[in-house]
């Protein structure tokens, strides 16, 4: 009963696969290899962009953070909500590639900017001239961080006010595949054809080892990118080993079926939650992800069942049984659906 | 023939064996796993070192950036050889890293630096107070970038400089076991005994698919350096992978075996080399590679024949068949004798 | 009839003077002046700091980065109100010279944060662990940004809180004289014996064309505040004009009256304002400056008049008489009551 | 007899009577004052550049660090010969402003790189793709650092190396007036014409406080320059007074006046030394400096005689009174025929 991350749970056996296959003899470094190649076609199949820069690096972070150093200048001013991973959760890493730019951090309820908000925060950044940071580009997180998918609607509602300041928008899409099967869509829907710009493309928390696409539709800053990377010490030598698990990853939906799963599995984590009294959830769970406030009574039965999950506020040990304790719960591709009746076996008690 | 380098051979198969073995289950994420403890106790032990700092990273430009940028503050310098990684081949990564430190050229005649070379670098930058950049830590690449291995008294003149300066001293060991199969002595021997005080100990050149550690002997600055890596965006998630890979190239002997087989192909290809007329070489092979001047009818013939390697200086057509060209071959683990011997079958013509 | 600035107005006689004698024949450059000892002496005597770091620099951005370059690490943040000047007004030079920090921004009502709101803020950066970036310096403002002067107790109460967390504390003293002129304290009163470890102390603000101390109490990092400086290309050649405009200032108490004489023209200002039917301010005028929402109609005779000021929120031109546009008014220490008067009465009407 | 430095000697009496000119009543600041424009005039008439972009700060390393920082990112590599001072004399403000660029030393004999070795310096960094850094801006000193002064046509033919790899040519011209005293040119003759995109123009070593102006021919990156000049906290409020020092300077050919001084004073000063035997001159003093290799009796003779001025190599006390120590000697606009008499008669002993 493991609902710790999407990072911990394994590989796909089939991306095992492909790094055995891909271990045959020599093969050109420093993304000069056929995999590589067939992994930048697949993608921009995937997205119908025949043109899009495509290259894989090997952490969300690096994905999130050279794409902001290519949409950024360092006397700008990058705009994200208030619980935004490239804001909380990357020991401002997107500072540090970037040389020194600033997030400007807009409000959010739960984990959605308003396109108000949005607005708002933009026009406040651009009234002190040469004296405040200029207005930079705006980044979405789609899942966002605490579960829910934004929809087309909302997305578009949000990349419209970017588009009136004339901002790029980056989408750090983490979860692409999990938001994508929720939604239904196609990757173009929700990418370019709304007006993003560049997109994280991630694989790690859907079965990948540590392999990340970073995708822009414009494709005029390439060389820039691979400089940027390189600098940064995310060029890989041995690039085939990140081509051919992003290879598989694309091949036969590999990568929409694992995502559906991680969903499903939520969903059904999910309904049985909501049976349980006393439990509410901080977003509406969308995808693989959910926060959920629930009596120290329930999580001390899980703990002392062997549930492993991260208490995001509040303690275990406590003297009321009824104060509702903050948890993160996540279901990776892996989880079996006996593990996750068997959590809510143990939570409903 | 494959002689371009040894980051395009296959990862040994132990290595994939272990990567397979590692993906049961769950794991903790973020260097939380316990493959990352036993490899953290398996580098203590080689190097007995028993409270050494041990990171693992993906790249060697990782392991050096991050570590230059623990010993190296951004208004100093740090000393390397003319020709060394870190200066020539990482788009300036440690410029980066280190916000802003230079990096102040030793001469070398081919890819050693002299301790008389270093002195009076480092001397010439200690002379203009406020104005110059301070002395930062020293560099020493081994093996160096022309195939050549310094020898333990090499290695301690040039420390003994930089100690004269009570510099700290980094060792670039993407090469490591190259460098320590050719000395045939303990991994303490060729580092901290010496007055080493961080190693990046390269597994990726030697077998794995891209895992690099980095050493600090004392560990005071542990913490910085996770914050580094983590904004350097370096941390993977799924940190059990890395631990495997190293595990296993670790384990009975693997990466002193894998360099020495390398090794042994090297002598064995230079000594079908030094027979052809009108072939040497820049600097001894002492461990995998070297780097030969050779007639251009020799790299004709190679060329048409099939065999694959980087052509340094020179073209592979010109009116002079007797003109030499320098290129730069590298066996890696996998090499067999047979592509040698076919090579230096075709090389003599 | 000018309240635009108080860096608008001129510098003081005495000033000049100091300019023209300073003017003699020969110095030593980059500090190594007569009047740079002197400088010093003088600030440790009125900062009863015998042991102080005194550095001068031109602007009073470079004093707030140079100062939190020292006091930050690139992976920390800093914790600052939501209107600090280092926050709002310097296009992000703390986020350059720190390389890469970030800021914190603590909210705060009109221009003073709340001990409760700076704990809090300070709390919730330490918990993510390497995933976040760690805690940094505190920076106060004094005289804060929208004209009010933290007492004795307020900033000794924001202090605590610093060292709760073992937190090193900055004080932007850019009007640091209009500050202490209203409280009526001594220096040391207002900065280390409240536990502030650095201080900006401005000049310009007060009468000098560009010059401001940057004082640490603890003096073991002033060979690196040294180097940042230089290497931020704020180390002047001729330091003596530096000194000699601040040897003025502190000589016979000049930075004290002046800034007296601000702040009473201030309050003049201010009582006259008070009359005025539908005029009120953000916050009390503590010291020279006053943020003060009045109707259109005053503002439209002041105009007419020619007074001249920045509208901070709101349009000159409109409807409605009645509504209450947002200006700032700020006396330097030239201005005179015959002004202050006349302005009075155009805004009478 | 002071020769230590020309930033040593006192401001131009014209200059400081244009200060206190320039202090009545209020002027906005940042820039907007009359002032900035008049001298922004005064330069594009001067260099026959009416769009060239103007703006002052106040050393010559913020001049030469912001000029660059506009013209190499932050993966590029600057050229600029082993004793610029941009490399050698501004503790890494270039690596910091330019977001840790690299600059690649092109050897020099003296002071003067030769076209060749810049072609070879540049060809050389330009074969490593995305390994190496790109090939960034050419950065030439003018007067060079040891005295001479390129001639038009060297540095029509340096210009031609750059051009000939589309690269961007910066000009340190901190004694840009000396240098054009000397070759008695127009200023665009020795900038633009040739292909000089920027010029670093000083004033501070030619009798101003501390005030440089940085010319971009074309002033596409004027925005991207103020934004930078800012973050680097290189905007003053107070403008009226740079610009008032500026304007007095271009005021009736001050600038090229007092630099004509100061070139007949070296003059004075290098005939006097030639006539003394175990002088000589590491470069023909063409411009206000000279670096002179005497004998240890000369130097003993001068320094007890109370001459001011450094050594660079050897020491005053020693054995040997014939063996020739290094010194440098600066006229500065104000030094005196009689002093220069003196010092040659003490020399001359």
């Amino acid at each position: 009963m493991f609902f710790a991350s999407d990072n911990a749970g394994p590989v796909h056996p089939e991306v095992l696969t492909a790094l055995n296959r891909a271990n045959e003899g020599y093969a050109m470094p420093y993304g000069a290899d056929d995999g590589m190649g067939r992994v930048r076609t697949q993608i921009r199949e995937i997205f119908e962009a025949p043109d899009a820069m495509v290259h894989l690096v090997s952490t969300g972070t690096a994905a999130n953070s050279l794409a902001l150093a290519c949409m950024c200048q360092p006397f700008e001013t990058a705009f994200c909500s208030a619980v935004a991973h490239i804001h909380e959760d990357e020991c401002s890493a997107p500072e540090f590639y970037t040389g020194g730019a600033k997030l400007t951090i807009v409000p959010c309820a739960v984990d959605k900017m308003t396109p108000d908000d949005l607005r708002a925060s933009i026009a406040a950044e651009g009234t002190r001239g040469v004296h405040g940071p200029q207005r930079g580009a705006v980044s979405i997180t789609q899942v966002a961080e605490k579960g829910s998918v934004h929809t087309l609607d909302e997305l578009k509602a949000l990349i419209a006010v970017a588009k009136e300041f004339d901002l790029p928008v980056h989408l750090d899409g983490a979860r692409f595949a999990n938001a994508l099967a929720k939604l239904d869509c196609t990757p173009a829907e929700m990418s370019w054809k709304l007006g993003v710009d560049a997109v994280s493309f991630g694989g790690t928390k859907n079965g990948l080892m540590g392999v990340e696409a970073v995708i822009f539709f414009d494709p005029k800053q390439t060389w820039e990118f691979e400089l940027r990377r390189k600098r940064g010490a995310h060029l890989f030598s041995k690039t085939r080993y990140l081509a051919a698990q992003m290879e598989a990853y694309l091949t036969d939906d590999l990568w929409l079926t694992s995502a559906r799963h991680a969903n499903a599995n939520m969903a059904r984590l999910a309904n049985g939650l909501r049976q349980i009294e006393g439990v509410s959830f901080l977003a509406e769970p969308d995808a693989n992800m959910v926060f959920a406030l629930m009596p120290r009574a329930v999580h001390k039965r899980l703990h002392d069942g062997g549930a492993v999950y991260y208490l995001m506020q509040g303690e275990l040990i406590g003297d009321d049984p009824d104060e509702t304790l903050l948890c993160r719960l996540v279901c990776d591709w892996s989880i079996s659906e006996a593990q996750i009746d068997q959590f809510i076996t143990l939570a409903t008690g």
